[in-house]
């Protein structure tokens, strides 16, 4: 059976030549870079030959503003906890601004702010899944310690001004601080840190082809914050632990080939999303797209089919071996339609039958051409044994 | 030139057995083990079986007593922040007892707390090296949230009774949770959770053969805790972040070999253990054995040599090829003599000169007779630009 994967939102597959330069570091080269014999010595240098991989990435000069994670969720932690332990007081600095559409990871850190007294302002997106820019500036006042938004939506893929919103809130608070959650943006869109007013900025490996379990954190120089991980003195004292210097290696080399990739991105893997985008579009009077947002990164699309249970459609597409998804992964087995599609306002009507495709640059013109003519069946299939036969009739399904 | 690797206290070798298990899993099976389509099915089941692996490893029955970390340090940070934040206050609940020989990873958090006004009691070890068992349980009382001790330290490889105190803990104060820290027990003694008074044991996947990045926590069935990384409802909403499949895989197999290799451990690992330190002890009269506790590990060694200094010893065995370490890898680099060897009381003379070799299963008799060779050599050269002549001369040396 054919497999077409389109779920690179959730996860993606390790490039082959990550595995390749990661290997070594499975096999011989295994000492603790924190040892000081010879061979620990090669694999620090390995490590500090990624961390000026992944400055590059980020558009940044210092490598030194990088620090290892063992995921996105370590990140967010390491960010959000970090500032409000260091800054944070219930009377006067209590006061933590974020989005709607954050990332679970990100929003139930703040849901326990919340309950340990801190105030949290949601900031909503419009119809088109666009930020309301206005109503988090008026939010921001002295007792604001945090604003955190996300650089691109994991389910509709809207990419937010995380810049001008870091700039513009340094103008109202200089002491406030801007953590940016770029886990979707990275090796999607172009990420240019140098001279930005952002304090804080987060990425995961498995979102741009090196494993699950490691990512990194961008933290300004001069930012202060409390560690997350205590421990030993790796990470010049700011995250303790040993070392996963295979991990590493594999992140470097990802972010070394998610950058040479970008302009594919931007160019052949968008051309495959908008026509899978159309192909689906033009076949189904119920398909309704979600990603409507100004800007969006280039590898997704997230449908409403009107009257469709998605839980069903991602059942028979799995069927034909097609593989998408509902909402993220990490909420997964949950019936709850999407906070973020609700946020957006999508009707009631077709948030619940609504799927996210999202593509990487292993995505082929073949798979893309299955998808168009598969999903279409599968909704048409669905329609027939869907409650709502008069609507589906009078859309020609 | 011979390479010679006695630092497995520091870091291990990946078994190629491990490696193959994990491999398919950086390779095709590589999609997020939460979402809802078949090829992640696929994934969660490896996971279930890791941990059923890891489960019967530490001698348990039930599963889903154990959660996935990325290393020890945050399976550490996982139990004594999970403690403190759920039960612990500055006014009748301000209590924690810990040992002066923990792992920095584990002390350098109760420093943390201390500063936020926590009293911490360090409990302290004899000459041998063996705890005191009796001072700790005198300092149970209603106020103790937390007791925390090493199960073996990983410079002497003193095993410390914690069963034993898990016990007599809990008959002083039921409500005061236990935290073992068993990063240098797992893969060199039995362990068997089950029945045991302990709260939490963490293991660190490095320390037995499989990669670093990867640990695990047992917390026992009821015991309450407040999460440490917070996010997605990954590990039952106890450890958020996107399953590590190839590491969590390797961490199962390693256990598994880890447990099928304790007979070895416990008999040649020891043989040749004891070889090297007797064969050292035997050609130098300026040699003392500080790993001297009642019971200790197999595979671990710890000498001082009067008048000589550590990093040179270090550095010259490097030259041969020879690694070994004069403290843990989390605190090379700093030339403080060690806090484990100080807290024994090892006299300044040999202190400053003291060596930790740590074996593992595929240490070989050849390596070690090489060692054997080459150790007292380098003492010699260095006892003659030692300024101790007098005191050397007296040794023979």
């Amino acid at each position: 059976m054919k497999k077409v994967y389109l779920d690179n939102n959730a996860t993606t597959c390790v490039d082959e030549k990550v595995l390749e330069a990661m290997l070594p570091y499975l096999k011989e080269n295994y000492a603790n870079p924190s040892s000081m014999y010879e061979p620990a010595r090669y694999s620090a240098k390995a490590i500090e030959n990624s961390r000026s991989q992944i400055a590059d990435f980020l558009g940044v000069d210092n490598p030194n503003t990088i620090i290892f994670t063992s995921c996105g969720t370590e990140g967010a932690n390491t960010a959000i906890k970090g500032v409000v332990s260091k800054f944070g007081n219930l009377e006067n600095k209590n006061h933590i601004i974020t989005t709607r559409v954050e990332h679970p990871c990100v929003l139930s850190v703040y849901e326990n702010y919340e309950k340990k007294g801190y105030k949290v302002s949601y900031i909503g997106v419009d119809e088109n899944g666009d930020l309301d820019v206005e109503a988090l500036l008026n939010k921001v006042d002295d007792k604001t310690i945090l604003v955190s938004v996300m650089h691109a939506n994991n389910e509709t893929g809207a990419i937010y001004p995380v810049y001008d919103i870091a700039r513009e809130v340094k103008k109202i608070n200089k002491d406030t601080k801007v953590f940016v959650d770029g886990v979707q943006a990275a090796g999607k869109i172009p990420i240019e840190l140098r001279n930005s007013d952002i304090d804080f900025y987060s990425i995961s490996g498995h979102k741009f082809h090196a494993p699950k379990g490691i990512g990194a954190l961008y933290i300004k120089e001069g930012t202060l914050f409390e560690p997350f991980m205590l421990g030993g003195h790796q990470e010049n004292s700011l995250r303790a632990g040993t070392y996963n210097t295979p991990y590493i290696v594999a992140l470097g080399e990802a972010a070394k080939l998610a950058k040479d990739s970008l302009d594919f991105e931007l160019s052949e893997v968008k051309r495959l999303r908008d026509k899978l985008e159309n192909g689906i579009l033009s076949q189904l009077k119920n398909a309704k797209l979600n990603s409507k947002a100004k800007k969006r990164v280039p590898n997704t699309t997230n449908i409403g089919f009107e009257y469709i249970e998605g839980e069903l459609i991602l059942l028979y597409l799995n069927e034909l071996g097609i593989y998408a998804s509902s909402g993220s992964a990490c909420t997964s087995g949950s019936l709850d339609p999407s906070h973020v599609l609700r946020a957006q306002k999508v009707p009631f009507t077709s948030l619940h039958g609504s799927i996210r495709f999202s593509l990487s640059r292993f995505t082929t013109e073949d798979e893309i051409d299955y998808a168009i003519e598969k999903v279409p069946e599968v909704i048409k299939k669905l329609a027939k044994i869907s409650p709502f036969q008069k609507e589906l009739n009078e859309l020609g399904l």
